[in-house]
């Protein structure tokens, strides 16, 4: 089910067909995976969304399997079923092994456990954590 | 404001302060921060968790400081303010520069903006994304 | 799936089917949808739910459109798969545009964007900002 | 608390100081809110965060207080502190009366609480729901 | 900090009054939280919640403690600071020992932890937990 | 979908299987549900998850109903699909009643709806709820 087509090249216009070539081509690949088809609809948010992945995700001082890792992570804690399929493909894709794949899933498990500890409690921030007073 | 009392080691039962004495000798400190005094209430729950945390966060495939930017990316998802406080913190401690902070940032933002929007177009998850598929 | 059952018309109680008829009857359609089928189980909290969903979306100062698209930003921040479908439905039933839903689109993926940044950055609200201090 | 600096205009760097100038000029205000100091650590991250920011909140299919209102309805389902007080006073300045405040919080109560029946029912989406089978 | 004043009992209206006189009667004191203070803005929405709340928090097969143990639970999950003080304190009141306090802990704690792994398996439902497949 | 294999009892390993016959013998059942069949590609986190969730819901204060309650609520507010159907079956299979659904379902609804009202209004936290303060 979805609340807007999935759109074909054929059925996609100019300016969406233009983001789909690129993803095509950044990717080397023919593949064009639904959510750019779902955005096509609005060819500018698509522009907008596709732009802003590459030069978040594109090289810097993390490892890019990390970033895949730290999507991954905001998308399971987001509850987001798209975005957790995709992004565990793509760290896959990346070379996350089935330890680290483990590893992952623990401190996720790990951190939404001690969230929960420290907002139930209502645990006040120790002073030394602020770097206002730092 | 807590909804328990943040335990002093003179108010903390024995349990308790086996555990702070241990969280003191790992992480070779005198410093035991407010979440595991607010904790101390309930010593096995305090244990567990302590000992849990170890286990998760100890040597494996993963780097530590990765693990670190991973809890707070889910600490941020799910709006633990304390762990955001710590897990920051600790995440500097173990040598994260501005720069990884400003890209761990960038990626926590870009995920939660794709996240709402799959989850609001609420997009098919591709076949090639599923594993029993493959 | 499901945790309880659809009722169909012959399988619910007459105080749900009352409701039933009034959606029917307020709504102008035959058509009764699942989410009002999956309470009718329970028909003291179907009726309370109904009476309070006119309530709140009947008119008012916000126009009726308005109202439908705050629905559904709420239910895409809370992941709420069924309500998404729904309310976007209806936004459309009410005259929503594709542009106009792109544009929606756009300010949820911003604000859930902000909204991660800033809850990870915790920072302080400006004391402009508070109604007390005004 | 904060986890950065919440730079003064003598301490941020020139790429910050220019987004803060843009900010003055935009807004016709000297005020520029902590949201945008804490950002400037990171000059690229706040450059892009309000550009983004004003391509999606300017003219559009939909009214300005209307995009405002989405804005608060997010951040009150994601939980935003600072985003709720600084969004809910943007409302304000854009002309939101104390009625249409009321009525927001009204169908955000009303969302969250049908979101909650409907996941915790697990309600199958009706078919009429579905673009594809439209 | 608050995005609404709080109201005394001079600057409340008198619609918003009788519900102050309501709840003063039904909790037998003389104390009115400032939830009620801040929705007191909004007389209508005022009464609407303290009569739904009354309802649900009333005399049925529930136990009074039991409800506030599960308010306090959906709280710490939504995050919500204000609803955990003010319930964990309403458990209090009802009779919650620390005992049972800690295994509330315990439960959100281990909840939150399942939910995320299960989520970022994505595991698919057991035949067997369906409703409509009994 | 899912983006691990479920393991089948013939492809999961020795300490996995371990694991299986542990819950067979302690649910007195053959059948070991799709979320442990997940995580058994990982027998380590396998493992820990199911020794800490006997600890936290074996016997105690509170009752094995009333815990599997709180983690229906819990699971709810965190949209965790799967949690929620295998909960709500665990919480029938222990003896919920429809009556005891349906008021469990009506105060998850109503704290989701005070929980949206007290955070968009950032209401201030009384002192009297503050234990510190007491």
């Amino acid at each position: 089910m979805a609340v807007v087509p999935i759109l074909s090249d054929a059925e996609a216009g100019a300016e969406a067909l233009a983001v789909f070539d690129d993803i095509r081509t950044k990717r080397q690949t023919d593949y064009v995976n639904n959510f750019w088809r779902a955005l096509a609809a609005d060819p500018a948010l698509l522009r907008a969304t596709w732009d802003r992945l590459q030069a978040v995700m594109g090289p810097g001082t993390l490892d890019p399997l990390v970033k895949e890792m730290i999507y991954v992570a905001v998308s399971v804690a987001n509850g987001c079923s798209y975005c957790i399929h995709s992004h565990t493909a793509a760290a896959r894709a990346k070379g996350m092994t089935e330890a680290q794949h483990g590893e992952l899933l623990a401190v996720i498990a790990m951190a939404a456990q001690t969230n929960a500890l420290a907002t139930a409690l209502q645990v006040p921030v120790d002073e030394r954590f602020d770097v206002k007073g730092g």
